[in-house]
């Protein structure tokens, strides 16, 4: 079962804290990369998996979706999506994405923003989102990247010189993927390393047809 | 033009020892690689890109290949491949990579051995392979990892404990594209620095399926 870090209060408060009323990196450089990547909602059946709080739910009801189902391990979240971001097309349901298997319905477009870095099994993830994909169906994801996963307990580090300027980057673990624990607004918070070429090749093996692999992370972060 | 740095005879010496003669990452850790996504040879019309002394051209020779055309930019590099490593299968010719778009052939399979991060064009490599293969051929490449080209002037280091046991990598402009200039045996060799996104969209957009993603570097020496 994938964790619910979300629905620790402590993490969950300080989590909506980033996300509406500061600075972050989805609204400054996830959001308006995985927008340019965004294929025309209009008309399709669309699953967001790990919606959060529905903004993005949202933004495809708004835009013509015909139908958004929004799935998310967080009550928490949910209660904002349905107090927050709740629309006529869209249903949001608890769900773990570890149980995508049990869905039975079919979707033009499966996205996802910075989920997929908690789920424990990712080929098991990529084969059940395939299952539920119409043909010429799109998955739309965003992850953290492999690089700043990498670093057991969090330890990798940005580097600065006598100005705060952030001159270099310093990591580990590249090589060894599995399940890291770190402090992140609470102590222990789980996400997956995996490295780039893993995700790659296990999206290409279950079927899917790499169009896209964009970094945003490093092009800001790591000069 | 691609830089010939293979014809200085200061760099010659010091890789051919190295490749003959020592301990390297070709034979530990990228030709193992290379070699379990091979695909048969048997029958094969192939083009070995960057051929190098010609090893590989006379293993795919060996194994039964139609016929293989090995180019290299250094002259040195192909005298040695006549000399040492010739077959009446195998044809070897100078050109420089950037120079593809002037052989009138098809290819089942293009292969290329750590070359490719010595091209100043890559969209302009990939779309003349993708003209050059038939229908169903496959290009089957490897090239210096992107977290290892990514630092300006090879300042990207392994940190070792008091032991001399590597803990951690430091590198930077991994954002920053483009040509680097560095120490390897000689003053200025040249090569290109390119994001793994872009250089897994740029094969996807050129109408390559990309298939196997491998990272055999920092397996080994990122941990």
């Amino acid at each position: 079962m994938t964790q619910n870090i979300f629905d620790n209060d402590e993490f969950f408060s300080a989590y909506m804290d980033l996300r509406l009323h500061r600075k972050n990196y989805n609204d400054f450089m996830e959001q308006p990369k995985m927008q340019k990547l965004m294929p025309d909602s209009k008309g399709k059946a669309i699953l967001d998996i790990g919606c959060g709080y529905g903004h993005n739910c949202l933004h495809f009801a708004e835009n013509g979706a015909a139908h958004v189902t929004g799935i998310d391990i967080s009550e928490k979240m949910l209660k904002e999506a349905r107090r927050n971001y709740a629309h006529p097309v869209i249903t949001y349901m608890r769900m773990d994405m570890a149980e995508l298997g049990t869905l039975n319905n079919s979707y033009d477009l499966v996205y996802s923003s910075l989920a997929f870095h908690y789920a424990e099994d990712f080929p098991a993830l990529v084969h059940d989102i395939y299952k539920l994909l119409r043909p010429g169906g799109i998955l739309l994801f965003s992850q953290m990247h492999p690089i700043i996963t990498a670093t057991y307990d969090g330890k990798g580090h940005y580097n600065h010189d006598a100005h705060g300027d952030c001159i270099s980057y310093t990591f580990s673990d590249y090589g060894r993927e599995g399940k890291r624990s770190g402090f992140w607004y609470v102590d222990n918070v789980e996400n997956y390393h995996r490295m780039m070429g893993t995700i790659i090749t296990t999206l290409a093996h279950t079927g899917f047809f790499v169009e896209d692999m964009v970094e945003t992370l490093p092009d800001e972060h790591a000069l």
